[in-house]
């Protein structure tokens, strides 16, 4: 995995700052458990209420949470001013999202000036403290700098 | 649009039973408001909670309503013991998703006996009633014949 | 499908010499059907040597073909001095790729000043001249202005 | 990454003959440089005719060999009468593919046994040796056991 400079120093406090914002990441009781330069994690703990029809994870929860675990990552990356917008992404789901939480780890891959492409793994963890692979993601993320996103992902 | 023979003559109820029984539809208050052989359709209102940081619908939640309406959409043509799991989605969002509502519209393109392709047009509504096309997916969903799903997607 | 205006009124002439310019075309021997604004359409004879181990239409060639056609709806909508470079797509094969040609469509979904998103659909062309869809594409092609994309997608 | 178990003890002459019979892949100059169960390389060296207008690899060659590496990545695992095809991809492009050559490297993430889901680095390979990451992949294969595939991908 390559290395990344921050071009925020207070890069871990306005990450913070943006999955508390974000009132969707809260709703599904979203932990953001570590943060690196071009990586996020996070825990979320199973609840029936982000299920689906045979009690797993819901496979729009796990894409949601790739999602917002790559724009995470990718926010990591851009100046204090600039708004990341998903601009797209792909989730291909693996196994049941069968456990007590997922845990998502996004990461990223190409840090482009406009498009920030990354990838995610999403784990489902067992009671016994086991993980599986359920689903793995990769997409891009808008960056847009000086702005709080008015203009969407600039398009 | 081509037209398709729905396999269970009481496809209605049992998508609608199957709507009901995820959550996380639940949770996201989506309201299933069309259903014909071969396509879906969901009304989803707003609620800060199910946001991102600008206000706008978060995009996991733009994306996890895609991947719901076109397994609705599979679900009108399957066999009354079949489950539907989603195998992978991919989402464009082409313009914030700001409005009073989302209206999701998924269509299958190709039913497979496995694998039933689909795609899906996220619309956001506006107060005055306009419509502003705000996200395009498309993804294939397995269809698990004679069982729940245990066996997760046949892999 | 919604009206586009082209800002290049040579949009055709131009879109026609970039199409002739591309080497692997040529090789593929693709040939521009039809072109309007925010569409374009390619037939492309089979030949054994751009087919897989069974015969049919390779799936790297299908998913080639969708990405360039593309490319080429998204090109008629272009400034003159623009550059169209594929930043991103997905391909969903339908059915296997046999017939005597390849029928493809693209067209423009919502033409952003940076991201330009499109969907593509791929028919193969039986002898008797009947048509059945084997693959559907959706992705976003970078509009690089001024230049002519050395800078890549902007990245 | 993974251990896997291939089910073909001769899994590298069928996928060497796999590679050779697709007439694509040798209009393309693809040469098989690495396989081992659950991966494999491919070396493309450079010609103008698989290029695109500003004399980079066309996108379309770059997703194509994509999917044809996790092709052969997956055709290591199958059982020696299955025959595999592609179900879905999708291709993230991070940089020009400037360069001698691309190098590709394919692996199995999750050996289903229907889909058995990859992902795929591309790398634009200079004239000094040095690669530069140039897209990303990851897809779905459908492997159909005991024929020829001429069902498709079992849809």
């Amino acid at each position: 995995m390559p290395t990344f400079e921050p071009r925020n120093p207070d890069f871990r406090a306005a990450v913070s700052r943006r999955v508390v914002a974000q009132g969707y990441l809260t709703l599904l009781g979203v932990e953001l458990t570590a943060l690196e330069p071009g990586s996020a994690e996070f825990h979320v703990p199973y609840r029936p209420d982000i299920g689906q029809q045979n009690g797993f994870f819901h496979g729009g929860v796990v894409g949601g949470i790739a999602e917002a675990v790559m724009g995470a990552a990718a926010a990591t990356l851009v100046a204090a001013d600039a708004n990341i917008l998903g601009a797209e992404y792909t989730v291909n789901l693996l196994a049941p999202g069968v456990g007590t939480a997922l845990h998502a780890v996004g990461e990223v891959i190409k840090p482009g000036r406009r498009l920030i492409v990354c990838r995610a793994d999403i784990f489902a963890v067992a009671e016994d403290g086991t993980s599986t692979l359920c689903a793995i993601a990769q997409g891009a993320m808008a960056a847009i700098e000086g702005g709080s996103g008015s203009a969407a992902t600039g398009r």
